[in-house]
């Protein structure tokens, strides 16, 4: 009777161990011993080294598969080994292949180093190599856990409009289409949408694609990047600033739990992030001010921070920081001013630790009627654009909060990255709408 | 010593059964008998009935609450009674509250029946309509179905980019923008960017919003619409045809278990969709253009079906019905022809029943380099902006296929909704870019 030989995916080959088992994925790199081909075979799920000898399946096929590009497709069929010296602990030693299709030789993209718009260009097969499909592997993971997170504590799904008939914070960064002759511009937030879903569903939160036409040309910027936005009915300052606190807490083990291999093999160390837990500690403007100044910056009360001010308060902590009661002037509209204090608002940035900088902003919103109306007027936002966001303190206003969290900007930290370009499988920037 | 005062959601107070809740919401319905008044108090989960005595809370507060306009934001207390007249099954017997903010006194949705276009342009405030909740929560539902059935299967969610340089089946009807100098597009489907990433994770999803400029005004039509489109390497026709069954199946289950209340509150009969298993009954295109002519439709084979062939086959059976093998000059140019029968593709549709029509999609994909670039060149599609998709075929091209299902399609079915716009919290359509 024929031996039985087992589907397996190369992260699950473990299962089978002293079975056979069989393997479809992509030859990532090999070499020779002359007598002995090894052969690193990838799939979706990982690599593993295959052990081909040519005293085991003959002449004809070892000259095929020692001539393979790399690249090319192929099943392997051959038995699990467990050998402690293997990366992930297994390898197999092949008894039989077929190839599916064979590579071209002309494989762009080989083990030596390449230049970044080179690869960028390429962004189609550099995505192959084991180090993007990680970054990419946690990023799923990420996301994964914020719907998780937020589901579990009663958020509904709502999705915010992508076409916008007006701007959420001004058109000056917005992209914008023929919508059957009249203007539409790409969201850059679906908050304003998010606040009216929460008087029908109390918690939402919209999950999407955002946009910003910036000419800016930083490692913190994409033109098109994916954004979660919580938003609550009845749910005040400090019950917003625990819900972020958790929500990244959570997010953050999960990728411990389920990605640890992926975050070891894009060079960050698990154990910074075990450290993550709340409370996450707390900063005002005015004391940021203060300890900017200290360290030599040159920045007065009422001025926002640029780059170098977030990266250097953000390195300030092991944990990420949150700096609260932003000057009133610098925020946007729609931000509830103190009320012991209005000349600053009860909102948030929070910073990811080693200067890495903002992942979220946010915080409670404008509840009062008169003084939403006021602060639009002196935005100098057009009335009836507005008119339906202006209906939502009409009939029912409750006091509410939410924040944005950018996904490419948390991963960016995550995964302790030079560069956000890298967290998303196809990124947009100044230069760059291909492929 | 003071009793306990439980916060709860409407939803939640069967737990709290003889005890104290606090909850909070908004006024959406009273009536009064003089000494008694009844409250239907509404929040994000569900409405509920609160009895008022005037002799409970004294003539002051019983003034006051009578005298609250519709939607007035409030916080009650009160006693969960249960009370099988009831349609959730329980009351609450109020023994205090706080009005939060009243409401202006011009709610312009009131519980008598009102037009579409007038209910559309109140979109913000039509949302909170008990049946409108009900139909986005059960859209929630789905999409976290859909992800957690991919997600269970091996799929990993890779963000396909909206803003494209090229189309992926032409440009006819596609939203454009300025992308910095240069002229980008706003995607109709993350497919071809899916089969990227399948050569370097496997098995993918892509999940977000995607544009037809149509100017088609059909109860099935919308120009902003979300789309799950899962592709996956090394696999063929027949699989794919049993993961979209599996799916299908999978999430009108997890509707059935988690959202029956409100497919009640919709008007559609659970028991309908308990019939959805598998297996699905399966056509060809040949024996539908069969059918159709026996039903006396005009139609040739070699045509596309429209609306009303779609309506026709799709109220054949209480089953979603899939249609497969169409004309390869028909379909898009990625579709693999039938090795045994060049002439037709190994690519299906998935109808809804009770004449719903089409909300899935796919097929198998051509995996051959040369026959790909033929068809690229039959269909005048520009090389250059299709190198980096040939590239695929290139270097370790293998069996895929793929498919595409639209959300809002599928929750009208589901619902069983007359028109796809109320299934999205803020439609977009040819004449409707507001609110």
């Amino acid at each position: 009777m024929n031996e039985t030989v087992y589907d397996s995916s190369v992260s699950e080959v473990g299962l089978y161990e002293g079975k056979l088992v069989r393997l479809k994925g992509w030859l990532y790199n090999k070499r020779s011993s002359g007598k002995v081909l090894f052969i690193i075979l990838r799939d979706g799920t990982g690599t593993i080294q295959c052990v081909v000898s040519r005293a085991d399946i003959g002449e004809d096929s070892f000259l095929t598969i020692d001539r393979l590009n790399q690249e090319s497709s192929l099943i392997i069929e051959g038995r699990v080994r467990k050998d402690p010296r293997a990366p992930g602990g297994y390898e197999i030693g092949v008894t039989g292949f077929s190839v599916v299709a064979a590579a071209f030789p002309d494989y762009p993209i080989s083990l030596k180093e390449h230049g970044i718009e080179f690869l960028l260009d390429h962004r189609h097969l550099w995505i192959r190599t084991p180090r993007q499909r990680a970054i990419l592997a946690i990023r799923a993971e990420v996301m994964k856990a914020c719907r998780d997170f937020l589901d579990g504590e009663g958020f509904i799904e709502v999705d915010a409009p992508i076409l916008t008939p007006s701007a959420c914070e001004g058109t000056t960064t917005l992209f914008s289409t023929d919508y059957f002759g009249e203007k539409a511009f790409l969201s850059q937030s679906g908050q304003l949408y998010n606040e009216a879903a929460i008087m029908a569903l109390g918690r939402v939160y919209c999950f999407g694609p955002a946009f910003r036409a910036e000419k800016s040309k930083t490692r913190r910027h994409l033109t098109e990047f994916w954004m979660v936005e919580p938003e609550a009915a009845f749910m005040e300052f400090e019950e917003l600033l625990g819900l972020e606190e958790r929500m990244v807490t959570y997010v953050v083990e999960k990728v411990l739990q389920n990605r640890e291999k992926e975050l070891v093999l894009v060079g960050r160390n698990p154990e910074d992030l075990r450290e993550v837990k709340p409370p996450f500690p707390r900063m005002t403007y005015d004391e940021a001010i203060k300890v900017l100044n200290e360290q030599g910056f040159e920045i007065s009360w009422g001025e926002d921070f640029g780059a170098p001010h977030e990266t250097a308060l953000a390195s300030l902590h092991r944990k990420p920081l949150f700096i609260t009661h932003y000057p009133t002037q610098i925020k946007a509209f729609y931000m509830k001013p103190d009320p012991d204090r209005p000349e600053v608002v009860l909102g948030a940035d929070l910073l990811a630790p080693e200067g890495y900088g903002e992942i979220i902003g946010g915080g409670e919103r404008i509840a009062d009627y008169d003084l939403l109306k006021q602060r639009l007027e002196e935005n100098r936002l057009p009335a009836e654009d507005y008119g339906w966001y202006l209906d939502l303190r009409k009939y029912g206003s409750v006091p509410h909060s939410g924040f944005g969290m950018g996904i490419e900007r948390l991963v960016t930290w995550i995964c302790r990255l030079e560069h956000v370009r890298e967290t998303i499988p196809f990124p947009r920037m100044l230069t760059r709408l291909r492929p």
